[in-house]
């Protein structure tokens, strides 16, 4: 089978390479920290020394990386892909980024005669251990068709949107969706918490309506048990809106309660609770009405 | 079997009614315009003049009306069921109101010795036709064990969820949750059109993840096909909201994005669309932003 490469072993990289290690791909991958190469070379990856070097090897390079400018060194920047690549290489980013910088490095890598696709994930840590993601794909219709079979490997979704970017713009839609729900969660429920109604029987009396949602019978139980731990850290949401809301600008459009949330998740990191869960945006409005969802 | 009183046959409280007909209950209704009511009689429900005379020949009286002064009119005002009900009685209010509402009414027919419970609905004319509606229930626990075989002939689920007027609190919670929804979808949605990717396609890519939720299955094939035809009223939307306003104004909470969403609520109605279905609040960011969330 081909040799991947894969750059970018953190939370969601480690677990995704590791999957196609399982179907059966022999990988060679990069991490800017050594730890989980070393512990990916005992599973028989081979180690690269640089982006450059995993392109000098493999024809087919993922990135998963934690935004647009760890994308953009990684690929454009100096030891960076694009030295190394070969015409016709194909490069997957995977990595939630804004779609302008996926477009601009698109162009560069198209000089060059290498293909790059964009392919950001949903469903976090346990989608990625379990091979479950969403994967939103944005690019050429015939590279796309060619990679998916490997993408297959770590999503049980895998829907080809649109045009380099789209799926960058899925990811963005999607995010968009997660923030201001639970915003609503937070202000939904920190009223029956006043008013002296168990948030915990309105959550049962009210999933299976038309208020239910997936990050609602996620999320709640947790709240509920005041369990902020990641999940999905805050600070990854916070930058996620941020790429949102440039991407907005950029188009000319006015998105209020993106906005309004995109400042609580930035209050919230900037008060050094980025590492927490997303779920904790509904600190914010507990604090506001000093009051605390739980049972 | 006993014999139930049905005051308000409007699109929800007509085919709520009919379910308990076809149940096996004997009906006695009243109803202001008369349409409804002869419909009914021809189905073998008995025609009262007021809500008075339905107190006077029913033990069990369910209410199903727009509003908190539609309700109290009816059940304290003149000619009103406190003029006829025995004591003993029990009063089961399914309307949408404020709490603050539900305790003052409760409080006026405890003193008369009659039962007043709150079990307002979820789950729209579908439901109320179907017989599925979700069912949130506040009131003395052994009232409410008393009366839910009859709820749960209009609704799959019956909850009670606390003491009187929590069953409205429950439903102001569901009524902030889907509002705040739909805002959601308007901002996710139009960043997707505006960046050129088709919002059907994001849709389908998103729609099993995080993001995913019953509002959005329920509504963006309508929203999609530019199909605004209720479904649930915006203008009854709007009225919820204004009493989860109220009532977290009386609890001094400050909700910030579902006072922004009731802003685009009213503004939308003072402009004449209150009849159209409820996701028409998307209109408000499509207008902003001069784009139109389409196929």
């Amino acid at each position: 089978m081909e040799k991947i490469g894969f750059i970018g072993l953190g939370i969601m990289g480690k677990p995704m390479a590791r999957n196609l290690m399982k179907a059966g791909y022999s990988l060679v991958v990069y991490n800017r920290s050594p730890k989980p190469v070393e512990e990916l070379v005992k599973e028989d990856a081979v180690k690269a020394n640089s982006a450059a070097e995993v392109a000098e090897e493999a024809k087919i390079i993922i990135t998963m990386l934690p935004d647009g400018p760890d994308v953009e060194q990684v690929i454009l920047g100096p030891k960076g892909i694009i030295d190394k690549a070969k015409s016709g290489s194909i490069v997957i980013d995977m990595s939630s980024i804004a779609p302008a910088v996926t477009l601009h490095i698109g162009e560069v890598l198209h000089g060059k005669g290498i293909h790059f696709i964009d392919a950001p994930v949903s469903g976090g840590e346990p989608g990625a251990i379990a091979g479950t993601l969403s994967i939103m794909v944005g690019g050429d219709e015939g590279i796309v068709e060619e990679v998916k079979p490997i993408l297959q490997k770590m999503g049980k979704s895998v829907i080809r949107v649109g045009e380099l970017g789209a799926g960058q713009t899925a990811k963005l839609v999607n995010q968009i969706l997660v923030a201001i729900h639970i915003q609503a969660m937070g202000e939904a429920f920190v009223l029956a918490k006043k008013s002296g109604v168990s948030p915990t029987i309105v959550f049962e009396a009210i999933r299976n309506g038309l208020a239910g949602s997936n990050i609602l019978n996620a999320k709640m139980p947790l709240i509920l048990s005041r369990n902020f731990k990641p999940g999905f850290k805050m600070k990854l949401h916070q930058k996620d809106l941020r790429n949102a809301l440039l991407t907005a600008r950029e188009l000319g459009l006015n998105l209020p309660v993106t906005t309004m949330v995109q400042k609580s998740l930035s209050s919230l990191v900037e008060k050094g609770k980025g590492e927490e869960d997303h779920s904790g945006l509904v600190h914010v409005i507990e604090e506001i009405n000093n009051i605390t969802i739980s049972k």
